[in-house]
């Protein structure tokens, strides 16, 4: 595989192995965000979310976060862990946060910006379980692990990983992160996740990522080159391993996307703006807390309200109401300067039609709300449950469509064509004439698996639909997979600290 | 079948038959249009297009039509039927359209209001054949045609029939219009559709919408209540029966949508620049025909423009390019205070994953455009050779999605709810709580097919997909269908009115 020299060209298609793809290199969103709410109802729900802090509070299940946030003014009791935050103490600590910072991946051709109207497309995070059409679902293993890593290198479309694409749940847990960080590096050059399960896992990243990017800790701390999401225990709650997992990356200048897990109508109020204000007030809270520990470090505010089926609570995503919230999250992220995450969710439990639109359905509204960083952007079925390889592929032709709307219009002499249309004249057709033939091998987006031919010739191909399609083109990815280069030195070394770590772990364990 | 009163409240979901509907009622589009292009580029493809009709002109196949644009002053070469346009005439001609109008539906409760931000959702037009699971794909037969329209009154989320929703070939044609406009008539009693193929056919659906709404020719000319569509021959060329039908048409005040059929690559130029600037030249000519032969007679700028697969020639709808044109065509009407229609359009096959994200791509453009009419809302495939019962019911889910996402947030001291989150607190939940209890009932959008089920539960009701459940709906839909009420004397002079003029029709044959 070659790889793209600049990343700002990345307007002409690209054949990888089989398929073709858009250039490496990251998009920027031209669009400016829908306001949903108006500019009243956004304070309304700062306002409403800041009389949370003051009068509800939130725990801290960390005797050490509540040790810091003492010192720094906020009321802790200590028998119940539970915080609350003078507005001026949430205020002036959120404002501590960078409103851009850059990633660093181990290919700087692979660096990425954050903020501003740059955008992160990640492949799907965290799932217990794998699908796939020949082999059905799963649960997770180490080859489903790194055959969707594999897949993730191999997508241009997709510029990072979203944490474990799946559960490798066939790896040892206690030192599974050692095993998936190493595999992290060997298998792609793209930017990394290290799950906030404690200090000591996200030490080990550190170090990791260290010795795969050739550089110091000094360097680390000033280039953010590992992310991890802190999730909430919602209702206003956040937990020990979150908090200290929190600490070790944040005052080692890694990024941090604070995501409350705010469904509406079970952790959340029923309502939006109920869900909003809880979102609101514990992201506030955690990326306070973190600006107070570690004043300037990068940190990204999370939008994941959704609702649930009221009459079984099962979580729903990529609905009317996911929209709604994922439109104003982006409002509020802005509204204290902080990039903003949000998810191509969908509660499906297959690759069908439905996966299709409430994927449409979130990623539409997560990019018109500004999202910055579109976690689980490819791979993710049922409501996170499992990693679809089909559904990947789906997603990566949904992320390839709107990297292309993102590009400009030419309009100009030259595009217009009168000249064309002179020679053509009325009744004739465009297909053989030089404008035409100077233009359409790059004039049009052409997708990965949509099908286009006629019913007749579809029909004698066997009727494949997309998830078929999707099928096939996996597959082709796979075997057409070249593993980024790496110097040997930084795999022997990596592999020395992976084996060392695996037996201080055992020893202690 | 109860109706509600008020057009306004829309915002309950309420059951009919036995699936979740949006109440009837039409909607508005909140969001401000997308702007694609800058003023300036807007401007460019005016003036160019406005070049396009001066130097090369159009081809109007009609000896009438020609004579009227000479007497209007236009530059009309009798051998080659060609007209040139100076650009005042375009532009003094266009100027004359309404902006706003209102279309009279034989149940007044079903008026739809057409320009600003009213948006109307139709159901599909025109495919020859039609499909569902059971059955497969065949050529429309007047069984699928009725079934179709049947689904169209039932479904609260579409708001008139878009042309015949399947053509019924086992129906004579040169008496096809006389069935067809009984059947409209008789089984809803929303907004119908007549084809512009000659005066004669117009004339009869005038007389028949007379019929069924009660009203005289003077009324009729007052209130529009019927709608065609007239596509241009692609390039730069319309046709005899369009322009007859165009004629008959506007004197007696009814609509007509023009649309260009403009496929870059195929029958416009490769960029999308200049096929929007081909467009825009048709568009404006006939628009402009229209409004000299008939000042003030409803109208609307209908885009079309796609791409086609330039491997094959094949047309492609639902890409990156079709969303360009879409959210640029939406610019260009409103340049012209002219009311924008566009389409929920796909070229997949089956129901499947990339019918459902080409249809999102279609919709979310033609809507964040400005779209005052999607046509081909509900029920499209194969790029409008195939109208899909299947792919029918999975579009109005996404419209009905796309109407609760148009409805406002409210955000308030009730909504917020400090109270709920006082009583919850740190680590509860809501599910039980007075908030969530008041509200749950109506604070989601109820889904029609989306199986937000967990996986488990899923697979042993049998892993039924998107379209399976679809399957399932219309069959429901239709069992449950009774016909809106007929006056027995209208449904009698309608009867006699088709066998007079059939009798007419086989004697002048």
């Amino acid at each position: 595989m070659t790889r793209q020299r600049s990343r700002r060209d990345h307007r002409g298609p690209r054949k990888v192995g089989t398929i073709p793809q858009v250039a490496r290199g990251q998009a920027r969103n031209p669009f400016p965000p829908i306001q949903i709410l108006t500019a009243d109802q956004i304070e309304m729900i700062h306002l409403a979310s800041l009389q949370v802090l003051e009068e509800i509070g939130m725990e801290f299940l960390d005797d050490g976060a509540l040790d810091i946030l003492a010192r720094a003014g906020a009321d802790v009791d200590r028998s119940t862990r539970r915080v609350r935050f003078d507005r001026g103490l949430i205020e002036e600590s959120v404002a501590r946060a960078p409103s851009t910072f850059t990633f660093h991946a181990r290919n700087p051709e692979n660096n990425l910006r954050v903020g501003d109207n740059w955008t992160i497309f990640c492949s799907v995070g965290s799932p217990p379980n794998a699908s796939d059409l020949d082999n059905g679902r799963r649960p997770g293993t180490q080859q489903d692990f790194r055959n969707l890593v594999r897949l993730t290198q191999s997508l241009n479309v997709v510029d990072c990983v979203g944490g474990y694409p799946v559960e490798p749940v066939d790896v040892p847990p206690e030192t599974r992160h050692l095993d998936c960080g190493r595999d992290f590096i060997t298998l792609t050059d793209k930017l990394w996740y290290a799950y906030a399960l404690g200090r000591e896992r996200i030490a080990d990243a550190l170090a990791m990522v260290c010795l795969a990017r050739g550089i110091d800790r000094d360097q680390l701390r000033r280039e953010p080159s590992l992310f991890t999401v802190v999730n909430t225990s919602s209702p206003l709650r956040v937990d020990g391993p979150m908090l200290r997992g929190l600490m070790e990356m944040a005052e080692n200048g890694q990024c941090v996307i604070v995501t409350p897990f705010t469904l509406a109508g079970a952790m959340a109020p029923v309502t939006i703006a109920g869900a909003l204000t809880q979102q609101n007030a514990e992201a506030l809270a955690v990326i306070a807390f973190q600006q107070i520990f570690a004043p300037g470090s990068p940190v990204m505010y999370g939008g994941f309200t959704s609702n649930v089926d009221m009459k079984s609570g099962a979580p729903a995503f990529g609905t009317p109401e996911y929209a709604h919230a994922a439109l104003a999250g982006g409002q509020l992220a802005r509204r204290y300067g902080l990039p903003y995450r949000s998810s191509n969710a969908t509660a499906a439990n297959g690759p069908d039609a439905q996966a299709a639109y409430e994927a449409s359905m979130s990623t539409w509204s997560a990019l018109l709300g500004g999202c910055n960083l579109l976690l689980h952007g490819a791979g993710w079925l049922e409501g996170g449950l499992c990693a679809s390889f089909e559904k990947m592929i789906i997603d990566a032709e949904l992320l390839q469509m709107m990297r292309r709307l993102f590009q400009p219009l030419q309009v100009d002499a030259d595009t217009i064509g009168l000249d064309a249309m002179r020679d053509v004249g009325p009744g004739g057709h465009y297909f053989g004439t030089a404008h035409t033939l100077a233009r359409y091998e790059t004039a049009f987006y052409p997708p990965i698996i949509s099908d286009w031919r006629n019913f007749e010739t579809w029909q004698e191909a066997g009727s494949p639909d997309a998830a078929q399609h999707a099928n096939r083109v996996w597959k082709s990815l796979l075997a057409d997979y070249v593993p980024p280069p790496l110097d040997p030195a930084i795999t022997e070394a990596l592999d020395a600290f992976v084996a060392r770590r695996k037996k201080e772990i055992a020893q202690a364990g």
